[in-house]
């Protein structure tokens, strides 16, 4: 990323959100581990809500659910849409539409992601959550 | 709200959001438009992903899916479980299991609600996020 850093430098608190997010998806896709672990605060407060699953709290149950969905023989394959981020403080949020390939024809989950910049400047995933997106008969 | 002030003067930022977080339930039990209209930003990052839905961004739209679900003639009664507030400078996110009550045999909903402090001390919702638990086979 050096070379990035230095053709766009500094880059503003949005982009470094945005390159954040992404950075969680790139690591979801390629089961990434230890990508994925050094995304997220690693505290008590840290909170996922996969689609359909009850919320975990703390980064312990968090990483073990990755670590399970990683296990599985099932492609991770996300084209993101309708990203968007907004930062106040020291928070910021991304909200995406995941669209999911492969799973029973598609599927797509609104999702909210949460960061929190830490002393050493980078913003760390302190909560997602996501929510499927049914098709409506009257939509 | 005076005599409730008086006697636990002053509360934390744990308590306050908390509160807030209890009245945006209460206006919804209550299909109140104006409380729930007194408890949002009103700004275009203003962010609503009812279970099932896709994200509805600002408040014309969230007030909008507002209006529709409070003329709809069933009773809204949600208790709430495991519920928990985080703080982070001006900004925080309380969790919280939303137990919705006569939706064919009741449904389990988990939400992320997240308020910003603004300049009058208030905090108010920037984002409600709300995922349906699914009854697994495996749990």
């Amino acid at each position: 990323m050096t070379g990035v850093a230095d053709r766009f430098d500094p880059i503003g608190d949005d982009d470094a959100v945005l390159a954040a997010n992404q950075a969680f998806y790139a690591a979801f896709e390629a089961k990434d581990m230890d990508a994925m672990s050094d995304l997220w605060e690693h505290s008590d407060r840290a909170l996922c809500t996969h689609p359909g699953w009850g919320s975990l709290r703390g980064w312990a149950s968090i990483s073990a659910s990755y670590f399970a969905i990683f296990q599985g023989p099932q492609p991770l394959q996300v084209i993101l849409t309708r990203e968007h981020v907004d930062v106040h403080g020291d928070v910021a949020w991304a909200t995406v539409d995941e669209n999911l390939l492969g799973v029973e024809g598609g599927a797509t989950v609104a999702a909210l992601n949460l960061f929190v910049r830490h002393d050493d400047g980078r913003w760390r995933l302190v909560a997602h959550t996501a929510s499927q997106v049914l098709t409506r008969a009257d939509t």
